[in-house]
């Protein structure tokens, strides 16, 4: 069993990588793998528009199959530290269960890839036919303009062509073993903005206030039904997710108020035709004299599902082979940096247990890591084993 | 007539006395005042939250009836002083129109009265049967806490006790003689905060949003109809300023989101019967598992309507024999230092014309100066021969 997979998740926790900070993360993984004879680039990508992103590639091997494991290293904020039992970037361990941002998404399941793939490398140092890759970017929590997208391109530029990859995201519900994601929702946000006009709270008849208005926008999009799921995906779901108006002051009635919503869709809808079904239902609301605006964010992505069987099986039987059960193949959940992979190869989603992760008191239990390094580490053996067979 | 008004409006106007500085106005009030023979006393009033303010108290006479003024001289900031077409702390005079910040609002009131005062204990310097006082304060604009409220209790303490007042905030909407102020409606603010569970947007049954939870309480609150107004006053009316949930990431659900309110109510309503139909209305919404909470500021302030016909019919008369027209005995608009003088004895308010109030170019004609002038010394006149007669 490869067993570094605890501590590597503990020394990535103690870096406070929050998007887009870099925070020594992949500092700790190019030495780790530096180390270790995979060759380590670290990729820096700008963008005018938003901030720059540190990224790391890291291969060993050569020739075909070539596998890639992607993940982030990146997390969401830890919000106030006071609110959690543990500190978020300490990576104490508590009753066998390890505390901190990150823990389950998804520095333990880069860290439980890195512990099976150096296993796997020091057992078959003589060759195990083949290449096997890193791809991890600084950018899955954010904007993501700056990292995945932008990285394989590069990858591509220098000449990598890949068979398959796995995403390290955390699939499971509730158990390890639920669930490997063999497709995603797509995903759309944007931005809703009333405006009307300032005035004083004292006298409303000079004044418009658009949050009224904004109200009765946010309960049509409250009670829109998009779809009922079919057998492929779940239902289609549409969460407002902040409001903003900006005003400090009680006497004030505000000129604008804003909310932002994000959908995820499922393959009875395209990009094209759920914009369309918000702007009609939100057009239809009677606003008076208020002015509407609707921008959909730019980095909206479509459904998709993967169809390769052999490396669907491949994981599925390493997973059944150290858990005892047939994961689901699911297209639950969320977005991941597979939508851009897809791309390139067939991509499949396996990891730990999502339940903690953006929350408060983000954990995973060490006995969970060390299981999914193994199934890792069963998947590198048979997927080599086989493909050098197959072809 | 007083001819004053102008060149005090002006010397005080060249004072940039911005909430809370004092800034040389109630220095300029004080010579003049003390100058004429009234007894004049600096009072600051300090407080841990609050800045430190300055205020003025000024007396002269002895006796019943005694008769307080109340005002203020500090203004609200300028803007950029780029946008006025004369410097707001100039006292410039174009065309017959003299532009500044206070010039309504209301250096120009406290001018006006304190050239009508002058004129009249000049004409009465053998004595006029009872007290005239300044009530004047240099924290109106700002959170109102080291102002009238500490000097009302500071001149109790000395022994003054007061018959009758008139503020001299700006009451007329178009034209000197609108309007006098004979109640103000009260005031009622707070914030109603939706507690849920955060999460990913992607997995929103493991979180619990409390947007839609707040929409559904705005949407209440948004029909409720509090009243139809009576004859004294105009509806009672709710208006949300604020939204406020501070999650900047499109794919967390946030935890917790907020909106503010204010209530400008009317005498169908106290504080307290209010408060609990605000609770009632919000707490028959159906939250699920949503935790509601409702927190109102501790600053508001009870509707109130005065009903003493001398004082009314005195200071009715005065304008109506300067301009000619019979104001109307209003109880619209927003809170002013009247709500706190109330408790202390009968408060009516009349001043200049207020539409350039708060505003870039606020002004005021130098007719309407003279006229206020004419109309604080008629009610003067009017006030103490009719009370030295009937007491």
């Amino acid at each position: 069993m490869p067993s570094n997979a605890v501590s590597i998740t503990q020394d990535l926790i103690r870096c406070p990588s929050v998007t887009p900070v870099e925070g020594g993360a992949l500092a700790t993984l190019e030495k780790l793998l530096g180390d270790a004879g995979f060759a380590v680039s670290r990729v820096t990508f700008r963008d005018e528009d938003t901030p720059d992103v540190e990224n790391l590639f890291a291969t060993i091997g050569s020739g075909k199959p070539h596998f890639v494991f992607a993940g982030h290293t990146d997390v969401v904020p830890a919000g106030a530290a006071s609110d959690w039992s543990q500190g978020p970037f300490d990576g104490n361990i508590k009753d066998g269960v390890l505390y901190g941002r990150g823990a389950v998404d998804m520095k333990g399941g880069v860290a439980a890839f890195a512990a099976a793939a150096l296993d796997f490398v020091e057992e078959f140092s003589a060759g195990f036919g083949g290449t096997i890759s890193f791809l991890i970017t600084g950018d899955e929590e954010g904007p993501a303009v700056n990292g995945t997208v932008k990285l394989l391109e590069w990858a591509a530029g220098q000449g990598h062509t890949f068979d398959a990859c796995i995403v390290g995201e955390p699939t499971n519900p509730e158990k390890l073993g639920d669930a490997i994601k063999v497709g995603r929702r797509g995903s759309l946000s944007g931005i809703v903005t009333v405006s009307g006009i300032q005035g004083h709270a004292a006298y409303p008849h000079l004044a418009d206030n658009p949050i009224p208005g904004l109200t009765r926008l946010l309960a049509a999009l409250d009670v829109l039904e998009l779809d009922l799921g079919n057998e492929r995906f779940q239902p289609s779901n549409l969460e407002i997710v902040n409001l903003d108006v900006g005003n400090s002051a009680f006497n004030v009635i505000p000129a604008r108020a804003e909310a932002r919503f994000n959908i995820r869709f499922n393959d009875e809808w395209s990009l094209e035709s759920l914009k369309s079904k918000i702007l009609e239902t939100l057009q239809a609301v009677n606003l008076g004299d208020l002015e509407l605006d609707v921008a959909f964010k730019r980095d909206a992505s479509e459904s998709f599902l993967t169809k390769d069987d052999k490396l669907i099986e491949t994981l599925g039987s390493a997973v059944k082979a150290e858990t005892g059960r047939s994961p689901e193949l699911s297209t639950g959940g969320g977005t991941s940096d597979a939508r851009f992979i897809k791309n390139y190869c067939p991509v499949v989603e396996f990891g730990l247990v999502g339940q903690t992760m953006h929350k408060v008191d983000e954990c995973v239990s060490i006995e969970d890591l060390d299981r999914l390094a193994t199934i890792y580490k069963r998947f590198l053996v048979s997927y080599f084993a086989k493909d050098s067979g197959a072809r």
